[in-house]
């Protein structure tokens, strides 16, 4: 174990307000060697929470948490925070079955006030809480403190919390962590304005620059100046040197700060805490600061595995031979397709390397956009680039798919505009538990007219849905595949096309049918071979490939078997593939006995895929027993 | 008719194109008068399209439509746009059954360029048509402007568009159509950000009072300036009295103009036209321009129905003994509550009057919150509110509560927060057409786990269900009507706790049993009546009331009777209440068929109520041949 005297005594914030000031940079220290030691262990988020230390251990220090309240936006840089508040010694089960969750949970902690996971959420809930208190007339006075990145501020629900923060009367208090990166690179013209401010050296070349190309367009003669296009704006600011967009919003604004100088942020902190209204402060923090190969790839470090805490080496396990990511497969196929058809572009919301649109990106990055954390304007952008003609890919993660559910049905469905939803870390997605979780897009896409909704079973599978979508006009089209790896090595098979709405008959069976969506496919198959093995029973196991149009020869197959269906998918178990399948049953007046297998109606927590599917009883011994119970019960 | 000499003879832009520039206030003139001689007979949205007339006819006079490209947000003010473009004779049809749709639909015409309804969508539409034409290298150059109003401006949606516009080479024009209203009166700090824009004046004062506070607060001597706290953004604002945060943002701003002075805003086009990179061009004009009444009180000529032209009388037939809308009934009762329940609060999304939050918002202002156009945002707010223990009820429509599903399931459902979601407009709308029915509200809300789904028969019972969700915490719970009027003039019961997840019998009934669920329960009655007064049919009738969750009693009752089943509900015909019901069977081993009636899985254009249940088999008469059908399959 690593020596980190003063963070072994302070079990809560109360513990270090105790402490002296200048001892603070020696907790900060712990905080760091703790992280450190704990996560090339165990790992997790690192260099996020490594930037937010001293930030961190000030607002622990000058807030009366947990009766002030810290909402953390996103909640990767939270791991400090949760050594200071009661949970160090479960760090170590950090991001695992029963163990402590990768986010600030509230139902983890007092001092984790919201949820946190999906980015740009903490302005709009902290501002209910500030409002919540100032009703209530609580006394003292609570302060409430949203600290959110420079990435997840330009997301649309952080502005409009912005946008409201300063309509009401409230006292809100908006940490700006900026760190000028997402999980990847950050984008966005708020973003390079982010960048101004900090230097105003570059802010000012570019607006001369853009004054350089005024006057080249002859429009700030004295003639014109005032006349015909009022430039005042532009022109006094031009003279003015900067602007503040927060302060044009009637949000005070208090920065930029070293983020990494404690007691300067202590004394910022002190000085803006009880003032009124709307306030925000800008801190310029080091992603992965205090570790310097961190310090040198924020971006690969974000989640950096395993690795050696002495030398930097990430143990990064890769294996030539084993299968490629199912990511991985995607990127590469889409390159391959975009090679060949120039319609075809990328979208990506501030998830390049996660979703590995990074692969087209590189090789043709006039084609891909990565439009940051903004998932609605992805969807609504794809749907004006199909509109005129393109093919968009549009890859985002179904959890975060939620946040653009208007825009796919208003924006893309409507006009029946051949946008391809590329949907990753679908179903359970394991360590990064119930915000991560992909479990509601098939009920959720399912419900929208005209979309086509398929899962691939394995890589070939899913080259050959990605080659299909564009061999035609199909209108909307949804593929959704998991986090991890594919099984085949051999993953790049000559791509066909598929016929919209036809799954695959993959063995022949009498007593008890199985249909499955998605690679779970591998559990069936698994589940049925241990039963062919030991058990008198002939089970029959299609995989359907599309969730709509769904299959109805397979349907009827099956029906007309009077055998009992199970079916089985890596999504909620009413609203996809078990409704879908005894929806038509009933409609066409087949009797057959449906067991559905998937995520049942909650939350899940995190876990390892293999634990979550054993809880969740899709694991093959579980579809198993539900195949022995489905034959036992048709006798 | 009036007399429209010189619109009589624009079948197309085109021929407003070959118009000398002195006829274009004519031109206006006529369009203004044809709005007002034909929307007095046959209802619409009125004043929005007063206001834009200068700017439509300048945008076709000097663009080239439909190859340059007009996306029109909302679509509220698109009108003038529908009688330029070839729609002038079918214009006696607008919002009717066949007819033309009330916003922009690119399935009714190439120059409505784009889906439009829910607000705030242009500038990502635009933006992907603009790069489209970009990557596609046409010539010549293809322009693309979207026309956005100062409401929709302030949703995140937009906010996200113009963050990504300057990050790409484009040449997208934003045009701000700033009426300093939405349908209400504007709301949030990008509003008054605008304000300040124009009018310096109260910007000076503002940030007057902002200094003096400072001053207060002893944080700008001389000592602190640029020592302690960095005001120099502030201060040298306060010097240069201006800022502009889409110069801010990198985009040039050009204005702001009056967006009525034609010749001003033709020379403006034309000179910003070829430019290169995003631009906006701000206009200040008048909601209900040119019609004296309409300019006197915009908010109730946004859509007036009937009027007399000559007068400006509104031909409002409301009948003291006709029954409230259910918008109203829910107003009031939320007002009653909330003057014996200290923690109810309320919140809407730029919709006080259209959900009548507007009654609670007069009595007690400082418990109601209008957030402006931003869903996302009201709903991870209320989670904020909800977590610090107050009740939040936030009454939205079905169809715009779609921007807020993350918002839903991340920030409120996973903390299994007490918010109250009053689904206003629920089911199908009418007249508003395919973007505002709330088809789909039924089948998203049932896939969130532990969200509570219900839906009031008739108005004592929505009152029942408002009153029941403040009786204890039940977490998330959905309660939706639908857009109209109830039956029962005497709406006011005294309200009594329901039991979560109870329906009610209706009518006993040994053939048949009908489940509905909502209002749509009278059309079921009706179809029952008419049945047993002419045919030997014995019709049971459930109320479920509730979706999720779902009253096991009344299924197991009448899934033993083994009698045929029939849902009924305003809603998509699958994901909601047949999808249960059939489940619920199948899960316990009944064999009952399922008949289900409702929203069948497409989109659904406009027409009243009536026709559209009569279109889509959910009126009484169609439910009576359901009923006599299903009786006769189970012979």
């Amino acid at each position: 174990m690593v020596d980190t005297p003063l963070l072994n005594n302070i079990n809560s914030p109360h513990d270090l307000r105790q402490l002296p000031q200048e001892q603070l940079p020696q907790v900060c220290r712990d905080i760091r060697e703790f992280l450190i030691d704990s996560l090339s262990q165990n790992p997790g988020h690192f260099a996020s929470s490594m930037g937010a230390v001293e930030l961190t251990v000030a607002l622990h220090y000058v807030f009366n948490t947990p009766y002030d309240r810290i909402v953390w936006d996103v909640g990767h840089q939270a791991y400090g925070h949760k050594l200071l508040t009661g949970r160090r010694d479960r760090f170590a089960q950090n991001r695992k079955l029963g163990g402590l969750c990768g986010f600030p949970n509230p139902n983890e902690s007092e001092y984790d006030t919201f949820a946190a996971g999906h980015a740009s959420n903490s302005i709009s809930a902290a501002l209910g809480m500030a409002i919540a208190s100032q009703l209530k007339e609580e006394s003292p006075r609570r302060n409430v403190v949203a600290v959110i990145g420079d990435a997840s501020i330009s997301g649309g629900l952080a502005f409009e919390g912005i946008n409201n923060a300063a309509n009401n009367k409230n006292n809100l208090l908006i940490i700006l962590n900026d760190n000028n990166m997402s999980i990847d690179r950050n984008v966005g013209s708020l973003n390079s304005y982010l960048g101004h401010i900090t230097t105003s050296k570059g802010y000012n070349r570019l607006r001369y620059k853009a004054y350089n190309s005024l006057k080249r367009h002859n429009l700030i003669s004295e003639k014109l100046r005032g006349k015909v296009l009022r430039f005042n704006n532009s022109l006094k600011s031009l003279l003015s040197s900067k602007q503040n967009i927060f302060e044009g919003l009637n949000v005070r604004y208090f920065g930029p700060f070293d983020g990494h100088d404690l007691n300067r942020i202590i004394k910022v902190l002190r000085e803006v805490k009880d003032m009124e209204g709307p306030r925000i402060i800008h801190l310029c923090t080091v992603k992965g600061k205090g570790y310097q190969p961190a310090e040198d790839d924020p971006a690969a470090w974000h989640a950096p595995g395993k690795f050696n805490p002495k030398t930097g080496e990430r143990r990064v396990t890769e294996d030539a031979n084993s299968p490629l990511k199912y990511q991985d497969v995607f990127g590469y196929t889409l390159l391959e397709l975009a090679q060949k058809n120039n319609s075809i572009v990328g979208i990506t919301a501030a998830m390049p390397s996660g979703t590995s649109m990074s692969i087209m990106q590189e090789a043709m990055p006039e084609r891909v956009f990565d439009v940051g954390i903004s998932e609605g304007h992805a969807v609504t952008f794809a749907g004006g680039l199909a509109k005129d003609g393109l093919r968009p890919y549009c890859a985002i993660y179904s959890s975060f798919l939620q946040r653009a559910y208007d825009h796919i049905i208003h924006d893309v469905a409507l006009m029946h505009l051949p946008v391809t939803f590329c949907i990753d870390r679908a179903g359970l997605v394991g360590e990064d538990g119930a915000t991560h979780h992909g479990a509601l897009d098939l009920a959720y896409m399912r419900a929208v007219p005209g979309m086509i909704v398929s899962s691939p079973r394995d890589e070939h599978s899913l080259r050959n849905l990605l080659y299909t979508t564009q061999c035609d006009n199909y209108g909307p089209f949804a593929i959704r595949y998991p986090r991890g790896s594919g099984h085949n090595p051999q993953w790049k098979n000559e791509m066909q096309k598929v016929e919209i709405g036809r799954g695959e008959k993959l063995k022949d069976g009498n007593d008890v049918a199985v249909l499955s969506l998605g690679p779970i496919a591998h559990e069936v198959s698994q589940a049925i071979k241990s039963i062919e093995e030991t058990q008198e029973i002939s089970v029959a196991h299609y995989d359907m490939v599309f969730l709509k149009p769904i299959d109805e020869q397979i349907l009827a197959e099956v029906a007309q078997k009077q055998v009992p269906i199970i079916t089985v998918e890596d999504g909620a178990k009413s609203g996809g593939l078990a409704s879908a399948v005894t929806e038509w049953l009933n409609l066409h007046g087949y009797n057959s006995k449906v067991y559905p297998i998937g995520i049942p109606d909650e939350f899940i927590e995190q876990g390892t895929v293999k634990e979550l599917y054993e809880r969740c009883g899709m694991d093959a011994a579980s579809i198993s027993q539900v195949i022995i119970r489905a034959k036992n019960e048709n006798k």
